[in-house]
């Protein structure tokens, strides 16, 4: 594990400043959250958008590694010139390579802590694994959504987000901070522990894999008409039953949900969503056995 | 009462986005609120904010009504040409002029729904008094607080914020919207029976007056080192004792509040206020008794 390193972000989406802050102030005291003698290297990923609170400058720099994009001929968008920075400095060809890319997000949806895995990489499973057994969070499998492309971590042999809400944007709030802290500190534990050839993997892991976008209904201007049902705010992870109140108009009119399969419903009222005209995801809950790949190719890092 | 009319705006900040939604909703459907019969002139106050779903483009529009702005001899400031065209529009020596100016606003503090004051205006004082009565509501009195200036229905002769959260910006939020919309009906109503001779004004009216401002502690650099105290989050309108935790560090030190006067905190946590060094305002609570010189000031708008 000498030349093992882990590449931890946070401020991809400038207005996301919670674990930015972290990162800050651990530069500062670097005693306060224990390494596990891991190298570390910590990165607020889109500086520039950070500092004016904003999510992005141009364009979405979590929807931004993306080849097609690095192949345009000219592009003038910062993130996709930051996007090609970063993977330069610590992409896997990268001058100071990392192997693992953990990306520190927070919602305004009540997801409390939880990871978003995109695809099913078995390292990725496999750390993912480790972490839900010593926390129990949930795991949103991000896979087959052709409208949103170019995650960060995708561009790394293994990573996740880690992501934590209720919390507005451009707001400390110390719940959440705590909640990423805590987060973050186990699955340096782990990685240490895996590395040490210490780490006890789960039988299951329980994932919630994504199904389809709900957007708000809207007029014929395109305009949202309704918005989310009282009682879904802070729904999130339980199933939707047929006939649940999912949104509600001006007038009164309550929209119901329509389906037998209950699907569990994640990033209720994520405020950047809406320009993305999600109002909320829907999952299903899956149970999968543990599976010996999963660490095998956890495997690889030790020999780096 | 036959030319009064009541300027209503909403997105006077850009992410503020449930008020404008109730306002377009509103217009599609004019049932669904009852006007009373009173000419109501509801606005965008700025709507090139609202389409980016950003506080403001320039500057902010509720520090930009001010004679120092307008007197500049060139200003590029969206804002500043937005509050001259408002007051042109809208003023009280407009083209359709307004009386009274409700603003209508949102914040990611846990404020509940309130009322936001500026100075000591007796025709505000009156209709406040009709509206606390009620719904008993808090009025926060911001008065005397040199930086900050310039707040949009200071340029009207009667009018003040109504101000309701905790929401994130950004957000649509079933409970944000159903209390602005209560408290826009109950006050149409209240100054509907003052117009008619029917308004039973209250004895007394409750302020929570501006003392001062709390910015976050910051270290050498000016950076942000600690966080609001968990038990601080929710806790406005309740008086902070000496020695009460106020914020934490990362390392976990605990800032608290030195004081024995016990101060109201207010906008705990405004994710806007970050940028004017702002962590929460500290008011003291007053009890006044009804003057009938604030009703005698709301008569001038029944003879328009």
């Amino acid at each position: 594990m000498s030349n093992f390193q882990l590449l931890l972000l946070a401020g991809t989406h400038g207005n996301e400043i919670n674990a930015p802050w972290l990162l800050k102030e651990w530069k500062k005291e670097p005693q306060l959250i224990n390494t596990n003698d891991l190298k570390i290297t910590p990165v607020i990923a889109n500086p520039a958008a950070l500092n004016t609170c904003k999510r992005y400058i141009d364009r979405d720099l979590n929807r931004s590694f993306h080849k097609d994009l690095f192949a345009l001929e000219n592009f003038e968008d910062y993130e996709i010139h930051r996007a090609i920075e970063l993977l330069d400095l610590y992409g896997p060809e990268g001058s100071s390579p990392c192997q693992v890319a953990i990306d520190l997000h927070s919602t305004t949806s009540s997801m409390g802590g939880s990871l978003v895995v995109y695809g099913q990489r078995p390292a990725d499973l496999a750390i993912a694994s480790l972490v839900q057994a010593r926390l129990g969070l949930p795991i949103y499998l991000h896979e087959g959504d052709d409208s949103q492309q170019g995650f960060l971590v995708e561009s790394w042999p293994c990573g996740f987000v880690i992501e934590i809400g209720p919390v507005a944007q451009g707001l400390l709030d110390p719940q959440i901070i705590l909640q990423t802290r805590v987060i973050v500190q186990i699955l340096l534990e782990e990685i240490k522990k895996f590395m040490s050839g210490l780490a006890f993997f789960p039988e299951q892991l329980v994932v919630h894999r994504h199904l389809r976008n709900l957007d708000f209904p809207r007029d014929r201007n395109g305009e949202i008409e309704a918005y989310v049902h009282s009682s879904l705010i802070g729904e999130e992870w339980r199933p939707l039953k047929n006939g649940a109140p999912i949104f509600t108009k001006f007038n009164g009119d309550v929209v119901r949900f329509s389906g037998h399969d209950f699907p569990i419903p994640v990033f209720i009222n994520e405020a950047a969503y809406m320009e993305k005209h999600i109002a909320m995801s829907l999952t299903k809950r899956e149970v999968w056995p543990f599976s010996s790949d999963w660490r095998n190719a956890l495997e690889q890092f030790k020999d780096i």
